[in-house]
């Protein structure tokens, strides 16, 4: 579908539905106030949730999250994420369309560097407070995820406001965190660390199995694996590759390919991340050779 | 509106929307089973929760949360608040309307207190039990959310009874904590430690913005702290007024405006709270002077 | 109700509601993906949650909150489970009707024990993933709760698949975990240890309050427990039976009774199942005498 057509049909409409993602946690009632906000707009709408356990101001886990999340919902579902470290200061507030017709409302700040990575984005608009922003909310700076984000979503999503009303027309391209895309080099795989698999401690890399396998690894083999963090090399050590965990002994490390058929490392009931102090996103780098 | 105005046009019903509030937790299925009671009433209402992780028993919080939260709702909308120490004993079960047009159904025991004091309360009435309780629920006396709060407060937005169907009208005055209304006095600002911004460690007072700005204070100031709990001193220090928590080192205390526009307290990067075992809720008041 | 008129009502579909389950946590993306498998099959759908915070891969502890919850919830009301250690092994999934008229989908791997001996299985089929399965997903093989239980039991709630063409007919029979019936032998009480209590630390055991009663056993009454897991004793000592944890000292040991009207052992003010390494489940048994 082209961008006119989806603007035309309007299939965040027809859907009605928000999913909201922040970085607020559970505890207090900000979610709830989100969630409020949007009903009051319009009561049909449907509420759901991504997660609110984005680690604190982690633009890089929501970016990432998203992604993950995002292609399981119906084209027009409107999804608002509000991990704003920068809340109250110069970043955009903007709308995007993607290419598969979801919308994303969200402050642009690297939060949408995934999804313009591996689905696109055809239409960025900044939106305009004057209009988009719930009345009587101005004096207070540091809620726009409330005031701003779910506002302007519940806007879009009960038909009160077209995507053109969102404000004014910005350039195709949001701000993008940088990405190492995974490369074969020098006969190495290169790749970076994207994401912490909580409950395991587990480290998932961006590199495909298929690169994996298409370098000649096989199951069993030996892989000497290097982690850096923006140019320092903070872990080495040769890993075997496995189906299971239970293929090394406790404690032990391995290489696996994890749900979304990407290679990861973990140790067999133990955490990898915790253990060798490895953390995530930019500047987590990882290179794997055979032998 | 008025009172009779407002009951006769039942807004909850019309909006049809319950947002739940406990200290239960999400770990095991007691707020499903709340959702499920519901449900059963009407299968068309639409259920929201503000919070379950009120620490346990901690009623001065509840009625923090609720007011945090109300009013980003649509007029009629029903709360179901459940948190109970007195579950089982002589406290009251009751329906209010406030003065916004919100239900909410609670027992009550200072979970009512904020919103009395800052919305206002129009009428107050104890749940008939013999009327108003899941059927089959007599012998368990130890989960009233489940089998009279959810229960009742389903029953209200389903429209299956009318508000005078709740039982008896009481006195209009719910019952209160007790409150410490900020006040300059003898040239110093005095208030309350409201509640811990937990996810920081910060303490938010109830001591408006406008108040330290009529008291004089400016940015960069130095300001003379001093907390008590229950009468006996344990904290004080004098403390930078900052628009940043980055204008103080690591570590060091500071005092800035919160994003309810309150005076707030916080160590840059680290826990105030836990670092000088500072409580909130009754009790915990601030005395603040300027040099 | 008969199966025949159950499967001819199809109160699934007039109830278009799920209520999901796992052991996924609520911190990444997992859960969100599976609300929206669902919802885009049907966005009339309603979605709730029973709890993801079952402790990973604990079917026993799956298995206990599905009924602690289904009851609570119409007939009709479609749970899906995923607490699934076997995920890509020889398992069956399942799709089940209970007598009581509820649905569930999930891996038959114990977790229908509860159900079918305190409600009863009508029927149970297993799940074609020929036509149950989201197009697209079939080369990942670790995420069933979201390819195939979420997608099948929206499929049903939808009105897309009537409750034969999840597949084909298995005997009635599920996967039953080891239960000990709570029995009164030789002049003691036997049971099991269910379930841990998680705010407290308590452990609830399967023995009805009237079997203590029939047994004897008054207010104030000491009691001789015992507690052995696998056959080995891990626990024993003396404890009273109270109404309310205050009858002992801090940190001592009590017989109580929960709100499921079962015998339970907790300490005032602490854990019980942290201080004597107490778990809960299959092989966990009490046996409980008088003096």
């Amino acid at each position: 579908m082209t961008l006119e057509e989806i603007k035309k049909q309007e299939p965040w409409v027809a859907r009605g539905t928000i999913v909201f993602m922040s970085d607020f946690g559970l505890v207090d009632g900000a979610v709830c106030a989100m969630h409020g906000v949007a009903d009051e707009v319009c009561q049909h709408l449907k509420l759901e949730d991504l997660t609110h356990e984005i680690p604190q101001f982690n633009i890089w886990e929501a970016s990432y999250r998203l992604i993950q999340a995002l292609t399981y919902w119906a084209p027009g579902t409107v999804f608002v994420s509000v991990v704003d470290p920068g809340v109250g200061s110069q970043r955009e507030s903007v709308a995007v369309i993607t290419k598969t017709g979801h919308v994303i409302v969200t402050p642009d700040n690297g939060t949408l560097t995934h999804v313009e990575r591996q689905v696109g984005i055809l239409e960025r608009r900044r939106i305009s407070e004057a209009v988009n922003r719930l009345s009587g909310s101005q004096r207070s700076y540091t809620f726009h995820g409330r005031d701003v984000y779910a506002y302007t979503g519940a806007r879009l999503a009960a038909g009160v406001i077209t995507f053109d009303e969102v404000g004014p027309l910005l350039d195709r391209q949001p701000v993008m965190l940088s990405v190492q895309d995974p490369v074969v080099k020098d006969g190495a795989l290169y790749g970076s660390i994207d994401i912490l698999d909580t409950r395991y401690g587990s480290l998932w890399t961006n590199i495909p199995d298929t690169m994996l396998m298409d370098y000649g690894v096989k199951h069993g083999d030996m892989l000497s694996v290097t982690i850096s963090h923006e140019g320092r090399i903070v872990y080495g050590y040769k890993l075997r590759f496995c189906r299971n965990f239970t293929e090394v002994a406790l404690g032990e490390g391995l290489v696996y390919v994890n749900s979304l058929l990407n290679v990861a490392l973990a140790l067999n009931q133990g955490s990898f991340s915790d253990t060798y102090g490895i953390g995530t996103g930019e500047g987590w780098l990882i290179r794997i050779e055979r032998g």
